[in-house]
Formats: structure tokens, C-alpha cells, sequence
């Protein structure tokens, strides 16, 4: 470790402290053969297939919660978007803006939970870029991740593919992750055992790749699940109809989100994913995902209706049907 | 344009403003055949050749500076980078930190200088991504933008190529960035004439790709020329000796420097090349660079020597040889 305890500008000026910066913390928990942290670019060795690319920040508050960081939030967040484009993830870029003061030992701990989350993800980390702000000029540490993947020729996903009758599912409970940040944010004085479901998702969507009947996956994040249903009847002009009683909330995410008044389906999830496909492949794919550790409480929850276009509605419990309507005012800021 | 003037929290949160706010002022502006705002993942066509990538944030202040901007140097400073390690630029992807209360106005002419840059460069944007952080915890706008190239698989250029003897140029003339966001900063009370030289090199890079002689290229960025230096000197395990007379330095940019105490051959350049050539192709590259509009002042400005392995060496205008220490201290933060 570099002596001083604390992240300064000249870590930021291109010279032997930025130097020693990525040496002893960056480069020391992201080794690998691609790395070369002198090069302007680096060479990609890319499997057959076509090559797809997304990119994403990162400014979740507080930077460490249950179940992550903003590390391994950086590598999931990428790699799932990815995943569930029906790519697998490969490489992977990263940008750290880091605030004048941040402790030294606090920014170790994230790159190596972001080393480990890559590593687990399958993913490597092939070149990055640090800046240093000044103090009052940033929120400690934000990350951008770019992720390159590569996806099988013939697999062809997309909203333009859903149609009418097909089914919508969701990987497992929602608004965890949200909930799991929410709670730890000092300001509300809770402490809960709830855990952020971030993870990577991969093992999701490569399960059901093979189905014919696969239309489309994305990843409910900011705006949570509503905003997803949201994209998806705006692009079909047609109608989503979702079953209440069917998707699936954990009970102390119900609880938390009661008593602070937020609504669990327009919130984060980190780790889950939702699939629509053909209303006959909905049994396929939910024995899929159940027989995998991640999708056990994976849910038919809904399906594409014949509707007013661009409308999402939720059949209640007892038995009524209202509009869930778009996100407007941030429920939940900096929650990735 | 949206209503409002300034971004806020909402504009973030992956709901109606996000949307808003990325169709009204990104795809506005960067709109492509390769780019889709609403996908998770973006297929790249890539033309034959070896795959490189390279990333980097870019946290300037002011954000407008003679002769550029936040978004013409997040685009510049990318497509440099895989320019000088010999690469054509085809993609990049954005990543922007908007603090909240940021003018719409400014922000739309950021990013339309951004597209601008873009065009004129040869890439497309093809993946994108907007936070927004609360304010006092951004400095207004930060950007990372990743870049994809591709480069011919016979070509290698690297530090393991440079060896003794071999001579050193440079494109033009150096400290022009660094000294142009300088007086840019109202905290100096001064106004100068001076522009960055902040632009695409790739008509240098590409002038001198089938030199035989061509061991390395870089762009003297954070930390200037010096910083530069130290690199290959380090990596080569050699001594860098340097002409003084030879370096070209504007007379307005020597003249800032003097007065404030800098050194042009550590403040930044973005619009320049560091060649390492074959001591016998050094003409040749030369006249190649001075043959193009931006490489008019080119100049052969030193030599890999004998000396002290590490060592970065000037001698100067009367004769004396003195040793340029590799950067400490920040001369200029947040110079890109």
C-alpha cells in the first residue's frame, strides 16, 4: 500500500503517485494476461459471434451495503447487461472517479470485491482510467464499467419480438436490492436483515437461450420492474397485464416498503431477471429457472394483453385492476 | 428540449426523464444506424483486424475552454489513445455524471460538441449511460468514454520495441492544453489568446503506420512530455536525453509558464504525438508529419541514450545537461 492513508490530486496527475495508485491497488487485485495497465489500448481476443457492447455508471450510496458494493455492483450491473442480451460476457473496462480524502484502505476493499465479482462472473478487466476530484466535488468513489460480450450468430432477442399472449416472468422477489441500500442509509436509523440480490445473472439467461420461444430479457434496475414493463408495452403498443398476488416480494421488503411508503415493484433489483416468451414455453422456462439456486422463487407474473397500448395495469388481490403508471419523481436516488 | 432549465434527481432514476432527457439531448445529437438508447447491449460491426479497446474519464475544469470542451476532449482524448497505438477508432461508448442543477443549455451544447468531435473523428457513440449525483457531489459534469479500434494485425509498435540510439519526435508544439484550461480558470485573473491544441491525431498516427523504423507512439497527456519520457525510460531501461532548444513551445505558453511557474514539458498536450523512431527513418517521419496541417511544427526533439537506465535527461540552450525528474506534486489538477 501506497504510505499516505488518503487519496490526493497528484494520485490523479499522471506521474508516480498515480502510478503507484494503480500498481498496488488496481493492478494488484486485477491481474490477469489481457491487463497491461502501461498500454494507450489494449488487443481483445474475441470468441466467434457477434461482439456486443453496453456501458453503465455506478453511484450507489452508500458505497458498501449488505449483499455488495460498489464494486462488485460495477462488474454485476455490466455483465448482466450482457447476460441478458443473450451474450456472454467476456471483458470488461473501468473508470474510477475518486474524491481528494477517500482512505486508501476503503478504496482496496472495493477493487478487490470488483476483482472477485469479475472473477466470478467470467469476466476480465482489460484496461481502466483513474481520475482524482476535489474534495466537495464527488461522492467518494463513482465507477463506470464497459462491457464487451459475445453472442451466439443466430440468436435473435428484442422488444420488437413479443407479441400478444406471450408470458412474463421474473427470476425471483423483487426490490431487494433497493430496499437492502435503503436501509442502509444511515439517515433512516433501520437495520435490517435484508440483503441486496446483486449478483450476476448469467446462469438465468444462458438456462433459457435455447428456448424458441424466448422473446426478450432485461434486467429490472433503476425504476425496478414497472419501468421494464413500461419499455415493453411502449415498444409493442400493446398492453402488460401483471398478476399481484403472483410476483414475488419478500415479506420483509413488503414490510420496509409499508412503512416508508414505496412501492416494491419500482424498485431496484440487482441480480433478477424478467423474460417474456411465448405463453407456451412459460412452463419450460419457469421449471428452468426453479432448478437453479437463483430462480427458485422465479413466477409467471403477468402476460402481454389485448389492452389500451403503452398501459400497465396490475389485477389485484381482490380481484380489481389498477394503472401502474410511469416512474416520474426519483422514489429512490443513487440506488447504482 | 425538456421544460425544465436545470437536470435534476429525476433525470436519473431510469423513469419518464431519464427517457426524456437521453432522447432529447443524446440521441439528439449522436444519433447513428449502430446506436439504440433502449437496448441493453449493442451489436459492433467490426471490420477486420486485430480488436483494441481503451477507456478514460475526463473530469476538466471549466468545462468550455478555448479551443474545446468536456465533449470534444472525452472524444478526442479516447480516439488518441487508440490512434497512437496504431489503431483505426470505430466505436465509443459515453458515460456521463451529471450533478444536479446542471444547465440543460450547457449540457446540450456539451454533447453537441461531443457529436461533433465524433463525426469529424470517425467514431460512432453506440452505448450510453447517465447518472445524476446530488449536488455538491459533482463537479458540474464528468465523462468516461470507452473506445473500440481496429488495427492491423502485422503492426507492432510497443516500449519493448524502442531501442538505443533510436530518436524521439514530437508532432508540435507542447503545453498548449494545459496552459489553455489554465487561464481559462477565472481563479487566475487572466485572459490569453491561447487555444488548446486539443484534436483527433489519427491523421499523424496514420501517416507514419508502414514506417519501418516505428517502435512507439504516445500522446503527451496528464503530465506532459516528462511524464512521457519516464515511461519509456522505465520501461527500456534506458537514459532519455532530451535538446531543449529542439522541444517546441509556443512563446505565449512559455511566457504563462514563466510567469506562474510551470513547465510546458509537464502540462498536458491533447492534441500531440511522441514518436520513437529508428534513428535513420527520423527524416522521413519527420517530413511525413510536416507535410500534414497539424504536424507543421514537428520536430526531432531527442534520442534514446546511453546514460543511466530511468533517467530522463535535458540538455540545455547553453551547453549543461540537467536531469527532469519524474512528476510529484500536481502541477494542474483536472486538466482532462
Amino acid at each position: 500500500m501506497i504510505d499516505d492513508r488518503f487519496v490526493t490530486l497528484a494520485h490523479g496527475n499522471g506521474g508516480r503517485f498515480m502510478r503507484a495508485l494503480i500498481d498496488e491497488v488496481f493492478a494488484r487485485h486485477l491481474a490477469n494476461p489481457d491487463l497491461d495497465v502501461y498500454a494507450d489500448a489494449v488487443p481483445l481476443t474475441l470468441p466467434a459471434g457477434d461482439v456486443l457492447i453496453t456501458t453503465d455508471g455506478f453511484t450507489v450510496q452508500p458505497l458498501e451495503f449488505p449483499g455488495g458494493d460498489i464494486g462488485s455492483l460495477a462488474v454485476h450491473g455490466t455483465v448482466n447487461d450482457l447476460a441478458v442480451a443473450g451474450a456472454k460476457p467476456v471483458y470488461l473496462t473501468l473508470n474510477a472517479f475518486i474524491e481528494e480524502g477517500f482512505e486508501f484502505a476503503r478504496l482496496d476493499r472495493i477493487v478487490a470485491s470488483l476483482a472477485r465479482a469479475a472473477g466470478e462472473s467470467g469476466v476480465r478487466v482489460v484496461a481502466g482510467d483513474v481520475k482524482v476530484v476535489a474534495r466537495g466535488e464527488g461522492g467518494g468513489l463513482y465507477l463506470a464499467t464497459t462491457g464487451i460480450g459475445v453472442r451466439r450468430p443466430d440468436l435473435h432477442l428484442g422488444l420488437d419480438r413479443i407479441g400478444k399472449g406471450d408470458a412474463v416472468l421474473v427470476s425471483g422477489p423483487v426490490g431487494d436490492h433497493g430496499t437492502a441500500v435503503l436501509l442502509a442509509r444511515e439517515a433512516f436509523g433501520l437495520r435490517g436483515e435484508l440483503a441486496s440480490d446483486a449478483a450476476s445473472v448469467l446462469p438465468l439467461t444462458e438456462a433459457l437461450l435455447d428456448l424458441p420461444g424466448l422473446r426478450f430479457m432485461r434486467d429490472p434496475t433503476r425504476g425496478g420492474l414497472v419501468t421494464v414493463m413500461h419499455e415493453i408495452a411502449a415498444a409493442c403498443a400493446a398492453s402488460v397485464v401483471l398478476d399481484e398476488t403472483a410476483v414475488p416480494v419478500r415479506l420483509p421488503v413488503r414490510g420496509v416498503c409499508e412503512m416508508l411508503g414505496y412501492d416494491p415493484l419500482y424498485l431496484a433489483c440487482e441480480g433478477r431477471v424478467v423474460a417474456v416468451v411465448a405463453a407456451g414455453d412459460a412452463p419450460d422456462a419457469l421449471a428452468r429457472w426453479r432448478a437453479l439456486p437463483a430462480g427458485e422463487a422465479a413466477a409467471v407474473i403477468g402476460r402481454i394483453g389485448q389492452g389500451v397500448a403503452g398501459q400497465v395495469l396490475l389485477t389485484t388481490e381482490i380481484g380489481g385492476e389498477r394503472v401502474l403508471e410511469e416512474l416520474e419523481d426519483d422514489p429512490l436516488p443513487r440506488i447504482c
